[in-house]
């Protein structure tokens, strides 16, 4: 903010330097994308798991930095999971190893999960190690129709209890697939013949390849699904039964951001703890409602980690700069809703600069001073990434 | 070292303070014992899956200190990946909470594992909450004969890559199984008609509950062990056909370190990258006998996650103190062999002040002075664990 700042590119520092098969890790260069190293660890019957919209332009160094999640998250975890090692230069100029390609290492402080999730404020990440993994054998994709929040936990506790693999648990409202399927120009409606009012994307996995396998865990899903019916759980669901139609339901899911950007929306992206999830969203849609009468509040997210995206859609012909300024006035309220909870106001997204004046709402003083000593410790004049993530002392809300 | 230590007990802090069971979560205060905790999760039908054989006097507050592995670890991970928040008392006496119940938070430094593994250097953890799991449906049991470790690497790659769900992954050498039939009063042999040199012992999870899913379960383990004997991988091998049978295979594993505890044996907990680990062992095997002729040189351990418990028996009739002389010196020679291969000094034990002179051939100068420098931050007046974990500045050898 005072001038002078440095932007710092690593794109040319793209390779993927090392796979390593049997050892099940990848070596690469902060700049590789997060698709080049997919596709590397494919490329040897491996998978790294981390897998999110954005993975063909966002670099493996900036997921590091930003611990970044995606929709699987509920199955492996989100990128802190699968860091082996980092190669990181430190304010002096100095170049640090921390961490090895190994599972089991205690000798001393985690210093890798330390810059994981800095946000670029301790070090420039510019080489990491990844723990690669086995791809599932097959998945089976279900879309359900619900007829709230809690009928979805209900389902969700479901298939975790039935020992089903859960590769992805995704919820969004009918207001999105109503967005998705005006975006592609569709007639409304849609894939099940009762609707939502939610819906929940369930991808189940398959526990060794083969037909046999796919049918068995096809047959359970179903069963789990027509029980949770019976139950008045679900209202109606269908299950992909091709590589196609799965596809086609992901699809659902997967355009809604991109459905409502035209809007205009406010977003929000927060944790909220499972239980919690029935009770805080028709409340943070009323929230909506009172401060912006006439706004769309609609909700997605990946529900099986609590993980949910928070879209207010402007009022038609609202002022833009009008609409911003209530927006600004929501978020203390939605995120003053999130600390109640014990929620986070930040699941995946980062703090960066949009946050920073919230991050007292999940975040106590002490732990701020704390994050402002370890800055203090490893980047004395503070060269990296000035005014990102760390609040300024005194020019915060309280919390 | 200075007299005047106060020795702090959490044992009266035993209480498991609430379970919820939808959300997967138990908080406990830190001096339960992880039994408590494992006992109260499966109250509710779920799993704390950090299991290990002290687990009855262990308290949780401990394996968070220093992030306790075990035999589950290839499976689940260690301690460290089933926490979501600490209460710790600091230095000066302030109680911080740091992380909350949720699965995704990013917001800042992640101070919890920071915590996680610091060995009590940083604060007093009084208060955990933990993530919990669901149970796996059943286990398949098998144990193998094999000829050399390459041939161990070989069959875990073959058990992984056959999309088996693998809950455990151990290994030992001929003389632990000697040693252990020996400490019960057995006759020499074994379960197996083809004895080692090496054993595996595998246990692989049932995908859901149910006859058909454990004998599919059963036929894929008993193919890919039919497959390694046909490619000379395994010698001979026996699954179990029943729980006690099951029971009675672990106990092969889980009776090593006690039988080997009457010859007084001085013991390493390395960590070695796998690819590395069939060079690793015959190496370490010949350091041995040059720098302590006569001894024994016994290996078992997770091999899964390429943790070694390395085990060296006196040679009958040695001096005590001779003995132990020779193992400090063989210690700096078995560091470096594990710092030559990028592997780790202490996989799960920490360092504590035994291993606290070879820190540095497992973390770099600049390593340990950020450790130093966050120790500063956090404990200035260096009240928690004086002596511990952190080598004194120019007390420590060449890394």
């Amino acid at each position: 903010a005072t001038g002078g700042e440095v932007v710092l590119s690593l794109e040319r520092l793209s390779k993927v330097l090392e796979v390593d098969a049997p050892g099940r890790t990848l070596r690469c260069q902060a700049g590789a994308t997060v698709e080049q190293v997919i596709d590397a660890a494919a490329a040897v019957g491996l998978l790294y798991p981390v897998d999110f919209a954005a993975k063909g332009s966002a670099q493996i160094g900036g997921t590091l930095a930003t611990n970044a999640g995606g929709v699987r998250v509920i199955r492996y975890g989100s990128t802190r999971s699968w860091v082996l090692g980092l190669r990181v230069v430190l304010a002096d100029g100095a170049v640090v190893d921390v961490g090895r390609p190994v599972l089991k290492d205690n000798t001393g402080y985690d210093l890798r999960q330390l810059f994981v999730g800095s946000e670029g404020t301790l070090g420039v990440i510019v080489e990491a190690t990844l723990r690669l993994t086995v791809p599932p054998a097959g998945a089976v994709v279900a879309l359900c129709a619900l007829p709230d929040l809690g009928a979805v936990l209900d389902l969700f506790a479901r298939v975790q209890g039935d020992h089903l693999q859960i590769g992805a648990f995704e919820c969004f409202d009918e207001g999105c697939l109503r967005h998705v399927r005006r975006h592609r120009g569709e007639a409304e409606g849609g894939p099940l013949a009762v609707p939502g009012p939610w819906y929940a994307l369930v991808e189940v996995e398959v526990p060794w390849p083969g037909d046999a396998a796919r049918e068995a865990t096809v047959d359970r899903v179903v069963e789990v699904l027509a029980q949770a019916q019976d139950a008045g759980v679900v209202g109606d669901a269908t299950v992909a039964m091709s590589g196609a139609q799965a596809r086609q339901l992901w699809a659902l899911r997967e355009d809604i951001s991109e459905s409502l950007h035209p809007q205009g929306p406010h977003k929000s992206d927060v944790t909220v703890p499972l239980s919690k999830l029935p009770t805080f969203v028709p409340r943070w849609q009323q929230a909506v409602a009172r401060a912006i009468p006439g706004a769309e509040a609609r909700v997605f997210g990946h529900v099986g980690d609590g993980n949910l995206h928070l879209n207010v859609l402007p009022p038609p012909a609202a002022p833009r700069a009008e609409f911003l300024a209530a927006c600004e006035a929501l978020d203390d309220v939605t995120y003053a809703m999130v600390r109640d909870v014990a929620g986070s106001i930040s699941a995946e997204h980062g703090v960066g600069l949009l946050k920073r004046r919230h991050l007292p709402f999940s975040r106590s003083a002490r732990e701020l001073a704390i994050m402002a000593a370890i800055k203090a410790a490893l980047d004395p004049a503070g060269v990296f990434n000035p005014g990102k993530l760390l609040p300024e002392p005194g020019a915060v809300p309280e919390g």
